[in-house]
């Protein structure tokens, strides 16, 4: 046994990886209200004032909508679960690690997945899902990542679920990373099952995935074969609590992790949603700008940049590692580093919630000019702030 | 959508009831504390000292300790899904609901559960245990619920866990309300996978589930010839992530929560298992003590009562829903119904963790007082908190 039984005091950083973020204070103090019962009249009120906050992120009108309780992964795993049973033929989009962990579970439920492979740093190329659609008729499912959390690029979403649906598919959408900071229009798009993660662009803290499913999905629930093979993750149980009607103990909801999320909600809703996609554009503009303006050069092409999650390419002959930790130690200050292929070539800088702000902006180019200055990287120097705010003040 | 957009402000109650339970000041501040990254370096040191924290609270060596991101109904399914594969049989003790659910689970992996059933109110009976192994030589697993949360029935861990094990079983133990109110000893034991919840006796909001793997257990996770079916809950995966040496993101860690959990931990630490023991069982005969001065009958037969849960039943002609709703708007008290077969048969109330207190015992009394009597019930009067006072004096 750890002798050491104190209190922990966590550093105070400032969080731009590729999450969790930021949480404002107003989040966090919601959560420190007193614990109520998982089915105390006043909780079960406030259940749908969180539903319907929800399908407001998600623009949707969907009666299934309701936090997981756990992280985005769960999420991803939940939406998987529901919709996909044993023999079922999945299109699996993978243009980063997500959608490779997607394809995992698909075929951990007994699915069959078909990949339609990208380059990590590129969106989904809409021509392959069709081959792809073409080729396997049979297909169920097209499941794909809106916002690549690991490469920072925003895939085509309308597009590809237009493309599934001409063939008959239902869709599984990861939008972990781009509810809140970039346009998710469920009912819009005629997406099938979306998940998100509170820890990104809700600025709440990790441990809850906001999921919702369409009438559509609710069907192919209804007609399934086989029993959901998680209980814990079985939606129409999950219903009996989080649905309307009179509430049956499913399992303990984290109560007051809830409370963070209903605040965060009621922030975005403040605020508006199209507020906060205007304003991570804006921020990341403002960074790209500062980031080319040290001669640094982006991961993703123009077009298909996430606002929210900016993945920067390291200069020739830099431990990016070393980079990242004289940051976290001597600016307070957190980015990411690459996953997989991109381990060691990129940095992932997140703009997201209520993190995406000038301020955040303005720290991250002068600390990262720097440490890479003092780190002797080949750049220019005292140009990325100002190129920042020009942007800012267009 | 709904227009009612503001900050939530729940009320204050007094949680008697099966969980959550009262979490105590110093553990909603920890929860407060700045969010930061789950790979920063800070994180990680503290991520030892939770799974130090936690292995104190199992009374356990075992290597793979740590919260599942996800409520004690996670933590139970993790503990199936990892033990169990398709086709294996396991034997599952049934005595209340939650050895209902363990069952649910082993089916929707693919093994073949074997029923041991003993009535609800009642422990698990160890000569029906060992005739199913006896006629069951070739199960895999045996898994039984320790503190029945449904019923308030504490079986004997050690027995059933010593009949296993001589027949070459590993065991699955529900310890999700016994764990930090009752003698849990997983090495003591010999149990092999041992789950709990946060929201029982150690006083933490909901959201995680302490979890603990013998190196028993860890062998035949090694040895399995199928995938884990459950990307989220795999151990192996997530070992990479709370295990020793560099950390390998899986998912992003509840952050905060686990801040809760670590605060939570320290006051159990500083405090002692033995103590915390000792204090719910005084509190325990305290209040069965005034509930029987009242005269109220417990359903639990003495020596298999489950001190941080009692359950007594509801007196002939009352409603009890009308109580607990009472109880609830007048004193703001939350005490829980029945399940199953017991539901409006029996209350179940709560002493857990910090809400394990004198004041607790007194002010649940008093109230259950006030409100009977005012709905006309057959009854004593005045007695129940002298009677409970007294037996605290002892």
């Amino acid at each position: 046994m750890n002798t050491d039984v104190r209190s922990f005091h966590p550093p105070r950083r400032t969080l731009m990886g590729p999450g969790p973020s930021d949480v404002p204070p107003r989040v966090l103090a919601a959560m420190t209200a007193p614990t109520i019962g998982h089915l105390d009249p006043a909780f079960v009120a406030f259940m749908d004032t969180v539903k319907d906050l929800l399908r407001y992120a998600f623009q949707t009108r969907n009666e299934l909508t309701y936090p997981v309780s756990g992280p985005g992964t769960a999420g991803m795993e939940s939406a998987v679960v529901n919709l996909v049973e044993p023999g079922d033929k999945v299109i699996v989009c993978r243009n980063g690690a997500f959608g490779g962990r997607l394809r995992e579970m698909v075929v951990r439920c007994g699915g069959t997945a078909i990949v339609v492979e990208d380059r990590w740093g590129e969106p989904v190329d809409p021509a392959k899902l069709e081959a792809a659609l073409a080729a396997h008729p049979e297909a169920k499912v097209v499941a794909f990542v809106h916002g690549e959390t690991s490469t920072g690029v925003l895939s085509d979403a309308a597009t590809l679920i237009g493309l599934a649906r001409a063939r008959g598919c239902l869709t599984i959408v990861d939008a972990v990373t781009s509810l809140g900071g970039a346009p998710v229009s469920v009912d819009l798009w005629q997406a099938d099952v979306v998940y998100s993660g509170s820890q990104k662009c809700l600025s709440c803290p990790p441990g809850l995935a906001p999921i919702t499913f369409s009438p559509r999905a609710l069907e192919a629930i209804r007609r399934r074969k086989t029993p959901v093979q998680s209980w814990f993750m079985d939606a129409d149980l999950i219903m009996g609590y989080w649905g309307g009607g009179k509430r049956t103990y499913h399992h303990t909801a984290p109560i007051n992790l809830l409370y963070g999320l209903h605040e965060s909600l009621v922030i975005l809703r403040e605020g508006t949603l199209e507020s906060a996609w205007a304003r991570h554009w804006r921020n990341h503009e403002a960074l790209c700008a500062g980031l080319e303006a040290m001669g640094l050069k982006m991961l993703v092409a123009e077009p298909a940049r996430l606002p929210q999650l900016n993945t920067v390419r390291v200069p020739e002959g830099i431990d990016e590692a070393a980079v990242r930790a004289r940051l976290l130690e001597e600016c307070d200050l957190e980015i990411g580093g690459g996953l997989g292929d991109l381990a060691g070539k990129i940095w992932r800088i997140g703009l997201m919630g209520a993190a995406s702000c000038e301020r955040n902006v303005l720290y991250c180019l002068s600390a990262l000019e720097q440490v890479l200055s003092g780190m002797g990287a080949a750049m220019r120097r005292g140009e990325a702030c100002a190129a920042a705010r020009e942007k800012l003040r267009e």
